[in-house]
């Protein structure tokens, strides 16, 4: 098995995360559920979001509703331009994404926002046909992969919004009154963000629901390369691709021109350092620049924060710098005068992006994360942070003995509400501890025949396996120590603090 | 003013919530949005729900998709029987909710499922007309609530979820095997719902989009009242109303029969010793024992937790007995058995449901929190618990200089990734104290000249407004102690932890 199918068997094994309404025949493609190790893997890597991107450089957050008007997207483009190419086959009448499939049969790179009349000539070119019953595909047509809804009892036009910024975009200017805001100011969501597309595969890796973290920068275009704080971050190193990759300062990469300004410099650093705290091997990521017919309709300079993973090279954030356009559509299509002052000058925001999506990164930390031990019994284990750990402890009696228990639930009382803890009297130590491993637990606590004379249980660390005793009393403050770790990494050269 | 717009123009202009769309025409009633304040109350009340409620009762938790297909709500009986009364104006062409017209220009109470003809016999009996142009009104016809969307390419039929429960009853089966679970089973999912409204007002208090925090428990029928963990909460005190309000422990309802058992019991006691850690005043608060023509349709034993508000009183929790409605209908629905194994006996479980209104709890923590302090100038202050404030801290330079900025920024680097924090360098200091106050925040950390010399600041508290000076390394441990303070309260009866 190769280790994306492992992943997926954990994932619906362990309740990590399964697909949705799977009751039902009728259930559609490209929904997943969250199942309890996921909710909270999930959880938790927002937390380390928040703390490491939004609190950090003290940008504001909001949450929007999911159904927005359509004006919203009369203006944003999304109604004209946010399609796919489709074809159908003429005999059976099923229907495909034209680049995907001309990608998977041919084994050739297909940009994704190619022309219908390019796609058909690929189709012919290549003689692909219907990959079910071999029939013959029609022309490529464009799919609109907006959700419409009605509202109201006069079936009012509503779409669910494709992407969480436009919330943002359409809230920025009452956003910065009442923050009494500064350029540059950075305004966060995370939330659900629905696509239509044609075919999703690939559990949480193509969803037509899925999560996005999204953060725009508004910030003055004339003052791209005025930004203090980016003294912080000038030494931190960047992989970036262009072709092939290469390492460098983001001082450098200013230097050689290979990143624009220090704005865009300064938040690409604090993107890297974020992922330096999710496990993902930052050895397997890159920054890479799109080539014009790439990039999205909005976007005058964008790079792909990507992750290697067993099935390649997956985009997890979108680091677009969309000059004025939102701004300025929203602008013209609400007749509302969005500019703002900065100092004492006018000025419509630019904006730039670090788009993310919050399914892909969970996936790709799991992935990252998971190991077979061939040293001890093959054991699996999920290597993941302790602050990113589902469960962070087990309590484990050694004896299925009302003392035992008794002594558990004195532990179990003192930790439960502040941490993820997970009691266990099924089966023998190891194939408890097994279990935790595999889930990625950090740390299992077992009460043992010592614990009845003196209240001390031993706690075992997942990834030595090696162990020491402690006093019940002092777990709390074990946890607390050992759970909260946002260690300075090496790499980075931005203060973290010792907790 | 009266209370209610006090608390919608603080909402509006310190960014707590404000209406979605707001720059367009075509902007649809019943969407909010949460601004930056709005985002972190939410969040940190939903922190306590998880904390007070999920981990304290060992609940697993899940995320589902919103969309999900039809079959899954002609089981739930959505489809056919979520539907409002609707009369149209024959002139105007205006719709209108036909029960809650008659309530308010009849002033009478009218149930939630009345029947069309009685709704009809209402319209004429008081002789109402169209509140717009006087019109006459149409019979009244039933509105289905669902959201309909298509999926892919060949527009399949699905629907945004109304209850959030639905995703749990759907994924029980295979939650319950992979957690190896054990009845009684709580399941708990923070997420949105989606209710067509057919003319929602109110901000907050009736949303076409809105959050819910739902918990199901499984439960073996049979054993309603073999619950040894109902012990904890015995003689915690209820406050329950059927006519009147009566305060009775658990205990003591469960023995006159005004409680049906004792895990109904349990669920309500750990539900109202949430709520009092919310700072809801509890003596304005009440358990409502629904009649038979307001509970929902899939409800046997039903009561509301409400809250009283300057607009009356609210519904924010539906404690439904749900017994095996759910189960047994995706059962046939599905044709798949839904029976688990207590023990040595297969079961199909009953539920017992605590369905939350997220946002419906944030306006009346809002409210309850706000009070004009007539003895100090009439400040307007939100006296939240420190742990639900959007904002920890101010940290206030006492002057404009660049000393005194140094030292501010030298204590937000050890505080701003714990805590939420807020700088602010202008205006007069009694002005920023009271900007930081109107939105709750409990402490403000002030440099001035002293801490110049000896690196202490002062802290002043909101309440009190009393001020006592701390070391500058000292913050954030006075920060961890007094922001997480999840005291014990004297009505209840539950062991808590000091920290």
């Amino acid at each position: 098995m190769n280790t994306y199918d492992q992943i997926i068997q954990l994932a619906l094994e362990r309740g990590f995360y399964f697909p949705s309404s799977e009751l039902y025949a009728d259930a559609s493609a490209g929904f997943w559920e969250y199942g309890p190790n996921g909710v909270k893997i999930k959880n938790k890597f927002l937390d380390l979001w928040r703390r490491e991107l939004v609190r950090r450089d003290n940008m504001l957050e909001i949450d929007g509703s999911q159904i927005m008007s359509k004006s919203v997207f009369s203006a944003s483009g999304h109604l004209s331009n946010f399609t796919d190419p489709v074809v159908k086959c003429k005999k059976c009448f099923s229907s495909f994404r034209a680049d995907k499939l001309i990608q998977e049969v041919a084994k050739i790179e297909v940009p994704e926002r190619l022309a219908n009349e390019l796609v058909d000539n690929l189709i012919k070119e290549h003689n692909i046909v219907c990959p079910l019953c071999k029939g013959n595909l029609s022309n490529a047509e464009r799919f609109n992969m907006m959700f419409r809804v009605e509202i109201g009892p006069n079936h009012d036009e509503a779409y669910l919004r494709p992407e969480t910024c436009q919330s943002i975009f359409v809230d920025f200017s009452r956003i910065y009154k009442v923050s009494r805001g500064k350029l540059p100011l950075g305004i966060a969501q995370v939330g659900k963000s629905f696509r239509n597309e044609i075919s999703p595969r690939q559990g949480l890796l193509r969803l037509r629901e899925f999560y996005q973290a999204e953060i725009e920068i508004f910030c003055n275009p004339s003052k791209l390369d005025e930004l203090t704080k980016f003294e912080e971050v000038k030494d931190t190193i960047l992989r970036i691709y262009d072709g092939h990759t290469i390492e460098i300062s983001v001082q450098e990469a200013l230097d050689k021109k290979i990143l624009p300004n220090k704005l865009v410099g300064y938040y690409l650093a604090l993107l890297v350092e974020f992922f330096e705290k999710t496990g993902i091997d930052r050895k397997r990521t890159r920054l890479r620049r799109l080539s014009d017919d790439e990039k999205a309709f909005y976007s005058t300079i964008a790079f792909d924060f990507e992750v290697d993973t067993s099935i390649g090279w997956l985009e997890l954030v979108a680091c677009n710098y969309r000059s004025d356009y939102d701004l300025k559509s929203h602008s013209i299509t609400s007749k509302t005068n969005l500019e703002v002052m900065d100092g004492d000058i006018k000025v419509l925001p630019h904006v730039f992006e670090l788009s993310l999506g919050v399914d892909r990164c969970i996936y790709s930390i799991i992935e990252h994360s998971y190991y077979i031990d061939r040293e001890s019994d093959d054991r699996s284990v999920l290597k993941l942070k302790p602050y990113l750990a589902p469960i962070h402890a087990g309590v484990l009696p050694l004896l299925r003995k009302p003392e035992f228990k008794e002594k558990s639930m004195k532990l179990l009382n003192l930790i439960q509400k502040d941490f993820d803890v997970f009691y266990d009297e099924a089966g023998s130590i190891g194939r408890r501890y097994r279990r935790l491993e595999e889930i990625g637990t950090p740390f299992a606590f077992t009460i043992d025949h010592q614990t009845l004379e003196d209240d001390t249980v031993t706690v075992r660390y997942r990834d030595s396996m090696s162990q020491e005793r402690i006093s019940i009393d002092n777990v709390s403050s074990f946890l607390f120590t050992n759970v909260y770790t946002f260690e300075r990494l090496p790499s980075s050269k931005a203060q973290y603090l010792p907790k």
